[in-house]
């Protein structure tokens, strides 16, 4: 697999990768609500549609941000897990909460509350905590 | 105007903002080289078409992140500057730039060099030295 870089700025390289409107989304779902399976990133809220969501999983493993396995006993089916890549996304998914959070409640009025004060006081803890909380549900720790 | 946002979930009404390949590398180019103008932003290396340009720029504008004022002593020219939201875009920004310089160098070899040691280990004051460079730039400092 190659990737088509824009140029050689490391922002700009990072968005060929996850600049796009699903693979944070994608490791959010892993992340916060314990997805790991095709089905399981289909049903989310924002309705991704099979085959973008087919595309994306296959790129992202490409990239090993991801990494694809078989459920235990049941050979048919797969299971989709961060790697360390991925879990280092933890801070920008967090950053982007907290902007979004302070910046465009007005634009969306029904967005969802966060915890805000115990993110930003408390950053690396909670940044730690949601990692060591991953890696127990998927029984790596 | 009205967005289409997807859900109410924080992280994907950001990405309804922000999450397209050319926003925060606008956001960027303010930032960092001091672009203010459509034909500024229109030579960048990523090379942007002026279609897709002009569009983000006026969604941009739109959603207040960044405004559009008139040039000193010449009015027909357009002047685009960050505005609080959009400055507030810094850490988000500065987290890509941490994950792209320890996650993908193996997949864009040509990619550029990142002070990283600094940016981890004084965070803070690199964000603020940014936000204060840009507001001296535009002659808001």
């Amino acid at each position: 697999m190659s990737i088509e870089f824009r140029c050689k700025c490391p922002i700009s390289s990072a968005l060929d990768i996850i600049g796009d409107k699903w693979s944070l989304l994608i490791i959010r779902d892993m992340l916060f609500d314990n997805k790991k399976t095709f089905t399981d990133f289909s049903t989310s809220e924002e309705s991704i549609a099979t085959n973008i969501l087919s595309s994306r999983l296959k790129f992202l493993e490409e990239v090993h941000i991801i990494k694809k396995s078989k459920a235990e006993g049941n050979l048919k089916s797969n299971i989709y897990t961060l790697t360390e890549k991925g879990l280092n996304l933890i801070p920008v998914i967090a950053e982007i909460t907290i902007w979004s959070d302070e910046n465009i409640r007005e634009l969306n009025t029904t967005m969802a509350d966060v915890d805000r004060e115990n993110l930003k006081n408390n950053k690396q803890a909670v940044l730690d905590g949601i990692r060591q909380g991953y890696l127990k549900s998927i029984g790596a720790l």
